[in-house]
């Protein structure tokens, strides 16, 4: 049985490719999808695709229209959500691919330091699991197949 | 026919009275709720209720899941969720209430600063509507019962 | 028991206040809701909220965003959705407040002249009945308090 | 990860083979599904299996109840729905494809000339995107396999 | 509090007097909605709003039409549905209103006669209850208010 | 893409054979799955798996629990239901077959002799197509792959 | 704002009274309904409405066919469900009514006493709340309305 | 037809083994998934993954969130839910997972001895089978296949 994970979350560094390489090591039969990591094609995705937007709102609307519209299609797919907030970026989008796992009785982990035990206390409270690093996600998806 | 709204997002400051007056001011037939917005109070509920715990981990987590409590009892009878986010919390609950608003099929509004628009553009472009301020919040009310 | 109907379809002639006062004089107790049916307004509640918008594209966005917002409030609160479409427009926003109806579970009623049957086929398909005009709208309405 | 693409819209044009060359073009895991693309086919089936109908309406009845049930069960089955509007048809069905899709959770994309910006100004809130042609709807196929 | 009750089933004798009687004896809180009792009525619904039909499929066809839209109104607002088979009917839409309501998790209560538990076994067993006479009925409802 | 149609209905007669076989010959990437068709053993699984019962009223119901159970595991897994009313008997547990399956969005494709558009129109009116005999089903099958 | 609480666990001993006049005391715009609280009246009104049953396992049936329709219909008005376990009985279907409150996003709070700890656990992590007496359920729904 | 089956229930004895061998004797098409049966593991996956916790009731709920996300995505994926009742333990977990299966319309078997009959005739009632013990099971579920 391989399951789907969709990897949400910032994509300002490299923790989706350490988390998969620690899933390999571990030879757990998971299949890892996410959002677009290349940031600079995700913030130009609306320009690059409709041209010149007349301002920044509406190349940011453009944007995420498309963003929204690989998210919805990758999650849906998907048997688990991880969710991985940082501590530097304001990550509401994250916020919001995980609630709306939720609401759809996706399981959700939440992976965040804690340092920000008190700001995410109450999507912790309602997700599944809360971790603080990608070896406690590793054990939680190990776990899931022994 | 009276509407009730939530009113998600921050409780440091009196934008919910703000609100809630100038509604009152147009005559608008709105009920409003929303969460705890004494913030001692509501960081404070789970040791209220539970007594000293044992760690802050644990006492935000208690406390999490009564204002999680309160918030889904209270948006289960709206009819409308506007959300506010400000420039300065993480606010990521905010975005969770509004995400399970909008799964709910529950008309969501955000207001933002202009200042907010690139990392709330996933957000903005999933709700009904976004505006700026107050004002334009009340505009959008308004033209519900025109 | 008083039923809550929407009035979807066209804002170009006064067929809801002729339906309405059909429904009076037959004393069914129904209360009707519908979107704004000023045109201009309606055309322009966009710019009315937000300001001049960059280009027409914009400013449609803006506007239907607001509409949409009301429609979804006001459909939520409705036990049953009438549908009217005329010859002269596109109108596929009431085929899609139609089917959003539909898909709710909500009872949809659509008015159509002959003319427009063949267009309308799948449409009056799916929907629990279809007439030809006000006349028998009222019948249909005048069955369920018999 | 191969997904499965409902294409909904007029069947007057051959916009289909077009769209489906450019994403094999571009190796795009994607089997595309449709309706029924014969004209004739489509407006008869109803004659076809039940015989000569006593009038038109009869007959675009039993034609639509077939189409609907072929359309119902090939939706289903996709993972997105993609949704063109042209300038000559009237097209109800379409928008009442692509409300039921979103109404379902499915993401959708609108392919419509900038001619008709206007009257599906809603259904273009409503969906994940919007945009204006084949060559862009294939950018955006493409960008949630990158 | 005042429940809603739909009386789904046989419109050929008065047991809906009967029950409603019994209930008013007993002082229930009871509010009772049902399907047109008048069977002239039902039949001809169809052609009373849209005139003279071709044949008798379509007559039929169109009496339903209405017939479904009633009843979707009053079930949706019922808390409770009755579905009651006698002998003598073929009652499919009797069985349709009651596994309607099942799948809206309606609380739903059969009553048969003892000839016809055999040919009733598997909606009797998704059913929440299945009693044999309106008196048996009448027990059940006052035990919800004891 | 390969379908799977679960056939609901009578058990009397070998109508599934005779829909099977034309399915084969007109080469369509259909399996099907239905109900226990050895009417003894359907009648009796009750006993069969846990002994003699008191009386008939508990022995059915001991059935229809497990053809129940069969059926909902069986109905989940398809893409299409099939219910074929006959015109002597009850069948009430198709009726709810198709029902059930009407309220989880599957396409529903009833077939019934001409002598029962009555009694069946406000289900016909509710599924997706109504045919007369499996020729036509298969014809409406065959379309759906055309 | 009024709210019904469905009080769901042990019919044993008084628990619900000295929660209603905890709740009355504070003055908590509360309304309370919960199952039959008469044990043998409870145990007894499938023969009660039925007659004498052939053995225990058909009366225990069908006393819990009519209190399961009770109960559902009464947890469907309510807005919270509060699910009380105490040391001495099996209460299976308290964890049945607060796990289907749970589906349903209904908000659910736990009482249970410190001793029940472990074996509650998983659904203590699952609702919303958990508190170990009623002097904490009353500080919990106090929260509610401050 | 390969279908996936959910063991829910007690993990302190080999009932699981028993079942699964039966199933292979009867070379019935199933794949069966369930909770973690190693005792220790379960109950102390919490600290495992997190480190020494506070106190008991923490680490209980450390692990039961682990326990759950386990159980959340192995459910989801399965076809059946069989939940075992034995006679030692409180199993209110297994309560819970029988009754979320059935709020997501799985089809689940209970089995139990009959000395449970009575505190689990609600559960027995809202299930769709309940069996004494795992021959009866195997009869069920080879039924399905017959």
């Amino acid at each position: 049985m391989e399951l789907t994970v969709y990897l949400a979350g910032q994509i300002h560094d490299d923790w989706r490719d350490a988390l998969e390489a620690k899933a390999k090591e571990n030879k757990l039969p998971l299949h890892f999808v996410g959002p677009q990591t290349n940031h600079d094609k995700s913030d130009n995705i609306g320009e690059d695709v409709f041209g010149k937007q007349p301002n920044n709102i509406v190349k940011d609307d453009a944007a995420s229209s498309i963003n929204n519209f690989r998210t919805q299609i990758l999650m849906e797919k998907s048997d688990i959500v991880i969710a991985l907030f940082g501590e530097n970026y304001k990550q509401w989008n994250t916020a919001m691919d995980a609630s709306l796992a939720m609401a759809q009785n996706k399981p959700v982990m939440i992976i965040r330091p804690e340092s920000l035990v008190h700001p995410l206390k109450e999507i912790s409270n309602k997700a599944n699991v809360t971790v603080e690093n990608i070896d406690q996600a590793i054990d939680v998806l190990n776990y899931v197949f022994l």
